[in-house]
């Protein structure tokens, strides 16, 4: 299907999960875009960093767009992350993934190479010339150690090379210059995606076009609602679930910072959450990523209980 | 063959030849080993970040291992680098590059996620386990964001996960205190390599096992010379040598910081060298590196011709 | 006079305006004060990053807050920056602004030294502990490079150590925390104030108690208009106004960052505009910040007229 | 005095002992300094990173010029730290250690305020065209977050607003390229100073002036050992006392980072150790560094004992 202009709504980062010996677990994996359709999503992200793609082989990557497109494909949209380092490495992705059946994909500032903003440029034309489907920028410091400078977005998106931003720098007064640019600018379709979990009201409010949070994993009719919230512009109730959400969203720091890094936390505590709800059958996070105690679980499952979501 | 233990002397970091359409460009690439190994060099290294594994696809990297392995393979040591962002995307580098010939891997810490030292140890154990031939640690801060600290690479050396050390952290106090850890714990057999190239003397006195220069491409003859000096103790002469290479290193910086990032203009300088000594046939660096221009490829020669290499 | 609890409105934090030689300007720092006064601002806040209190001398601080304490003291909150790098300095400054005048001190975590959580708390708690005022804690990486942590903030809220938070991280998801977290440990009286001028809207919306941004040097009506639409839950007049101060922010920006850093650029654009207006008499900048080109300065103008203020 | 052109040997970076309740411990001040004279150092830097300028008022930092430059001035060469944020702040430490007896000043780049190399180079011009006496560039990234530019630091040398540079940035690359850079453009007289404990022989190897390691605190016969046997050439056993004060080095990293950030670590065993030698009364630190545990102290007491030193 067509990348709808622009694209709007919940467009959860979905999780990819995993049988206890780290191969893509299909049958939870179909449960889980069963869940999220069913909590009434607008469109889905695979491949995301939410989906653990930094730790999918290529072989592994390839089923889970296929297992997704296979089974809402022509639904609802498609987006794939083609996260890779470089844009000969990235390229190959952008083929597996469309192949597979993405609508479109999402591409991140080149990493491990020492970049700067004319790379960046460059990178983001050439994937978008050689790319049959729409391109979406993925602005996320934490894991490339780049932050997309919004002047450079809006040139992109001015020449429609990017087709969309999804943004999950933190840095919202960024964003909002994002929005505000493209209105100055007269460019239209083009689509502003949040990927904070805890300040979607605020994306909103300020005129992004929809979210990516991996916390809709866990709750999408949360969002969902949320979204229908802040559309009606009924923002004290939308502040209200929201925070619902924010307390929520505290299960990503379960994990001992003395035992793991953040994505181990974030990650397994996503996975363990949709465990304990029964939507996957194992909470396992991919290698090098140290498994959540059972303490640090218990705990999730108290955020869990305290959302309404046990 | 088997990985000298340790393994010794000037492994150069092998550039990796592109044509002007960016495939790799297997006669040059011939030319080029044939010329490391004219210059006395004591191993190679492929698929480093030198060699623009990060710019290479699966197919470009298995491709060089092949070329090189199928060419020098058995007569000196061959060493692969298995750069991607986690554990399962590490280990199919690892089958790719051991299927292709490599005598020995070398494996950076995790990136892209946020990771951790525990991760990290881990990481290293799971390729370690799968690894046929042994693993070299690659301590590139700049690229992957994270410093291995000493006391791991200890631990993991200590263990037999790690066979050796490639050090391209710039933090020579660190560098030491592994090479005087290994002493005071007994462990034999490690290799320490330093990937520096303006202080391979300094490396070499206190007493690192070898040294990985992206420079050495350029001057392999000056870096045997300069090994060959530093082991006969002959530090004054050793000196001048390594301070020659530091003036021809200065070539690194030809490009434009408002124009290009660090690696456009590093690796664009070693191609462009190569390329005016006749080694290789075209100065390309893959995309989306920004090529130097006629004037800065200009200033590339003058380096070459006060090094006396032109 | 007390600080109120909590602080709430707009606190700008107030430009030194120096002569030409760069001492301290009273006149126009007077009359800077009165254009913010008569702007309907609900407090000030002097030797604060935009205040150039990290390059105002000891005697020139003490000036500034003579200066201000004299001319509006009693009638609205004068907050004041006690900016050094370590406790025992700091304290000297709490002293110093307090003997001046200053209804409460802001005071940022250590710098320089490299710092832990558990000394920030440390910290707080012994300039707490000597200080005959209310502190409040200056989140700002950029400039001591280490956020504080919402858990931390919360907690000394809770043993009264700080009596509120100026969040200039630009982590509205951070800000967030502390406010559900203060409503949920059901701490009162905390001021929590966004120090981020493009989003002052959301963050009044998610329910920060004030701003405190640099940009009302230079529009405080706008920002009084703005923080009252917010007030009056006037969402849709309210994302206006902030639209049409983020557009007059982009002033900050006029400065090449070829010739000189981000505080000589927003710094400058700020006193170039305030001597635009006619409030300021020289639009000099500290030593060693590079004073923006007549060119620049007139973009500055451009940015003004389009606001609205020329 | 004036100061050696260039000044060379082991000038160490004095500790500033403080009494229980953090006053200056002058009659500890004196044994600490006669301690050091006694060990045959060639100068002393007072009121650098390791004298815990960052945590002393300016009454303290005054005291501390005056007392030691009152016991030992005139007889060697004394430099003192004008540590400060920018250029006015850093103008006023000046005169107050000059007047106090200093021969020379260490300034580093301006920190707090982002910066830019043209404004360092305008800060250290317009310390420079004040100083009544030599500036000395202090290179401190882990304090000041900021690398000086080895091509700044060398225009700035040329023109003889730097005489000289004390390097505590670890980049030995770097470091060799002032020297080189020194020689090349044929400036003499220039001081160029490691601050690397570690790497002392291989900063004399390479061309350095002289050492200001923390650690010649506790064993300045160590350090002065070590620069009389690289001065002679006698490079193997040089190794050997370099790596007989690196491990006693070690002790830097006794405090657990679970409860306190490196300075506490660091500077804590400096004095623990010159406490447990009888040396210093009080092995307090300033605030708010955390102190050591009976444990950790027990552990530096090894450290020293296994280096002879107890």
């Amino acid at each position: 299907m067509n990348l709808p202009t622009p694209l709007t709504g919940v467009i959860p980062p979905v999780c990819t999960p995993l049988t206890p010996d780290r191969e893509v677990d299909v049958r939870s994996l179909l449960r889980l875009v069963d869940h999220l359709v069913a909590g009434g999503v607008h469109g889905l992200f695979v491949l995301g960093s939410t989906s653990e793609a930094a730790f999918l082989t290529d072989r592994q990557r390839a089923l889970v767009v296929e297992t997704v497109a296979g089974h809402v494909g022509g639904q609802l949209p498609l987006v794939a992350g083609a996260i890779d380092m470089t844009t000969p490495r990235v390229l190959d992705h952008v083929t597996a993934v469309t192949e597979a059946g993405a609508d479109a994909v999402v591409v991140t500032a080149p990493f491990y190479a020492r970049t700067h903003p004319a790379e960046i440029a460059r990178h983001y034309r050439l994937v978008a010339a050689a790319s049959p489907v729409p391109v979406l920028a993925y602005d996320i410091p934490p894991a490339v150690h780049t932050k997309l400078p919004a002047d450079l977005v809006l040139e992109l998106a001015a020449e429609g090379v990017l087709a969309g931003l999804k943004d999950s720098s933190g840095d919202l007064a960024g964003f909002r210059q994002v929005i505000t640019g493209l209105h100055a600018h007269g460019v239209s379709g083009f689509s502003v995606l949040t990927g904070s979990e805890a300040v979607v009201d605020a994306a909103l409010a300020l005129g992004a076009d929809g979210a990516v949070p991996g916390l809709a994993n866990v709750d999408p009719h949360g969002y969902v609602r949320l979204d229908r919230l802040c559309r009606a512009g009924d923002w004290s109730r939308a502040r209200a679930e929201q925070e619902r959400l924010c307390a929520l969203f505290g299960l990503v720091g379960v994990g001992a910072p003395t035992r793991m890094g953040g994505s181990s936390s974030a990650l397994g505590a996503f996975k363990a959450a949709l465990h304990l709800r029964g939507i996957i059958d194992c909470p396992a996070t991919a290698e090098p990523q140290v498994p959540l105690s059972p303490e640090e679980v218990e705990k999730v499952g108290k955020f869990l209980a305290a959302a309404g979501l046990l």
